[in-house]
């Protein structure tokens, strides 16, 4: 085991974020240089920018309405990019999918709100419950309480390696029904903070769930391009309701999420996304496809999105540059996962095995003495511990609490990002500072 | 009185719109150019983006955290631009301004029913109401309407140029009190689709009544840039409220507004925008600076919008081109005023004079044959006219009710932002159309 870094820099070093650009992800140039163009189009005729990502602007810009991407572009918004969507999720379900049913957004995370409050009955005096994964993104929660309805928190099974335990989900469902009247189940595929990929079982047993309870399946399946074990590869809710076949495939009330921050482009800065609806009632449809009010994303952002939708083509500069950015983020991230098992296997922290997320769970060991000076100080065990490890390391990690974790665990948060030597300067501060810690409150 | 025009091509001709970019305004190079190369960065050393343009666009990317406009940078969104958002207001209005009281948002549309829904007690069985003005922009009732408020429509005091008539405020306000609780005046500054800019006494007034009847002011004042007039000029209803002195200055409840798409740059395509929030109640400034809900714009947005509060400076050749086109769009429209005036002089088309917004609502005197017509085929008389209209004239206006209009009246929205000649043919075909329509119906 090498020796401990010394603690770095004065600014903490953030080993948690989901940002990929700001964990160190290279762009991929050629959509950056589109993006250029479209912007300025003088550019269109500079060598500046290369003949392929040129023309490719060209394109564009001819194709939307005001032939300038500082217009509103309300069709290419709402007709346009929507079909090639359609048309992407086509190829990767091999079910129908219908334009109309597809919204582009600002982001999961603002469109989330705005879902749930046409969920929720505001005439009810028994508020709408949802059902959100533990650990899982905080902001399903959050845009719950914003919407008016309840978060019923459901644990994931840790021990079998994050699955979708769908005997505890209706044990809390059941639970929940003396509070509130639960309506929807938030599932997150491939998991965050925890990395999994569900199995196609696994999400037989959902669905079935779902239709036994009769609620609304809401799938954020914004890592779907993070899945990088060809094993257990990413499979959409869409496409094992469809192949499920009737009464499922007509009948389950699915809502899907896709974002470009978690996408091979990792693009979090253009604010850009899409969900499609599937057998959604027309009382929640229609408001989407009305409401002016709907946080939309940038008209850079749709270009970028669009042609990410593009079909495979070895032919052509845009999809060999896509290609190469998908390889090489599944390399990392299989390479970086792999780093973590072998740094955490030589200390006393543990940790379920990713596959398609970018970020990890790993499990502490904390000695009661701890748990009790946490409580002393009016602290979670996990924030305390990431306090103490902040201040003796310098490196900043997110606790579980913040993402919930089973009752009586404690876990931290790890990126899975950031350029191996600082995922194992994050690693090895991590692994002896628990060692440390361990042996301070033994 | 210059001939007719025939009706033109198969696509109906758009004169409503307030896109600025679709309805011709060029976009201000040098700020295309530094989006360009904040995008792509290669161009940061190449001569096909001017010194100017990429010395702005290196400090730009230096000051984000990310280094890179790819990544989330959240310090950027929430401390430095902000920073400059307040210095801008405190040089407008010459007031403090608390940058930690500006909200950047993705436009003005979707971040107010966020904003409503914190307004609203849900579990009251008294509805809050939020008063709109008629004829205003359709999204401050869909926002209240979404946020489970009620709508409380006034009108506007059309013969004393759309001036906002306090008294008929008040009448509504004690009226709908039967069956809301009014708890927001919703004021539009310039006016949108009116084009009328507010004078000193006209917002003392509001204020005073904002404050005997305890009510929040939200002042979409989106269009500020748009006030054309030197007689009339634009002032924020942050600097009425700052010279009025205490307790007003200390006690009103503000919420202003502005938009980029209503710009000198009328970039509508970036979705970026600002609130600030001026002696609001704690419960609803904490959620805007918590919730990770919140629409929020693009990284390229918030950099245009960070240019735009700079300072004026006659050595700097990004401020001379926004000088320009301020002056530029400013001539325009003084001009476009001007011509509709001369046109709708010729005709029995009368329209209140406008000073500060892309759009007119000239009143249309319909004869009662029209009305009856009208009421036979289910239609409101301004939208049977526009239908009429548009099929013999290849015209598409937005008729009055859209918007909303005084009882008993009716009008069409027309956009002062299209060329002179298109303008033009626009408003030959509407007077032209009209008086043959008095004509058949009479």
């Amino acid at each position: 085991m090498p020796a401990m870094p010394p603690p770095v820099s004065d600014a903490p070093l953030d080993g948690s974020s989901d940002d990929a650009h700001a964990m160190g992800l290279a762009p991929v140039t050629i959509l950056r240089q589109i993006a250029a163009a479209c912007t300025y189009p003088e550019l269109l005729e500079d060598p500046a920018v290369p003949e392929g990502a040129r023309c490719r602007a060209q394109r564009i810009l001819q194709e939307m309405e005001a032939g300038n991407i500082g217009g509103y572009n309300h069709e290419h918004r709402d007709l346009a990019v929507p079909r090639r969507v359609a048309r992407f999720l086509q190829r990767r379900d091999g079910a129908p999918s219908d334009p109309r049913s597809i919204v582009l957004t600002n982001g999961t995370s603002s469109i989330l709100p705005f879902m749930m409050s046409l969920l929720v009955d505001v005439t009810s005096p028994c508020p709408t419950g949802v059902l959100v994964p533990v650990p899982g993104p905080p902001v399903h929660a959050g845009a719950a309480a914003l919407a008016g309805a309840v978060a019923v928190p459901y644990q994931l099974a840790e021990e079998r390696g994050w699955a979708v335990d769908v005997d505890m989900v209706r044990q809390e469902l059941r639970r929940a029904q003396a509070r509130c009247h639960p309506k929807v189940l938030c599932v997150v595929n491939p998991g965050d903070p925890t990395g999994h990929v569900l199995s196609w079982q696994n999400m037989v047993d959902i669905i079935q769930l779902v239709a036994e309870e009769n609620l609304l399946l809401l799938a954020d399946e914004g890592q779907q391009d993070r899945a990088f074990d060809p094993d257990h590869p990413f499979v959409s809710f869409k496409r094992v309701l469809w192949e499920m076949g009737a009464p499922f495939s007509s009948t389950i009330q699915l809502v899907s999420f896709y974002s470009l921050s978690k996408s091979i482009a990792g693009e979090s800065g253009f604010r850009v996304g899409f969900l499609e609806l599937v057998n959604v009632e027309q009382g929640v449809v229609r408001p989407f496809q009305l409401a002016q009010s709907i946080p939309r994303p940038c008209v850079l952002g749709r270009i970028l999105l669009d042609i990410l939708m593009d079909p495979p083509d070895k032919g052509d500069p845009i999809q060999q540059a896509l290609e190469e950015q998908r390889q090489g983020l599944c390399r990392h991230l299989a390479h970086q996962w792999q780093l973590l098992q072998e740094v955490l296997g030589q200390g006393s922290l543990c940790c379920q095995p990713g596959q398609g997320g970018a970020r990890a769970c790993p499990r502490l060991q904390l000695p009661p003495r701890a748990l009790r000076q946490a409580q002393e100080l009016g602290l979670e065990p996990d924030v305390f511990f990431c306090q103490q490890l902040l201040e003796a390391t310098g490196v900043l990690l997110a606790p579980g609490s913040e993402f919930g974790q089973p009752e009586g665990t404690y876990h931290v948060v790890v990126s899975l990002l950031p350029p191996a030597p600082t995922l194992e300067r994050v690693l090895l501060a991590l692994t002896h500072f628990h060692a440390t810690f361990i042996q301070a409150f033994s």
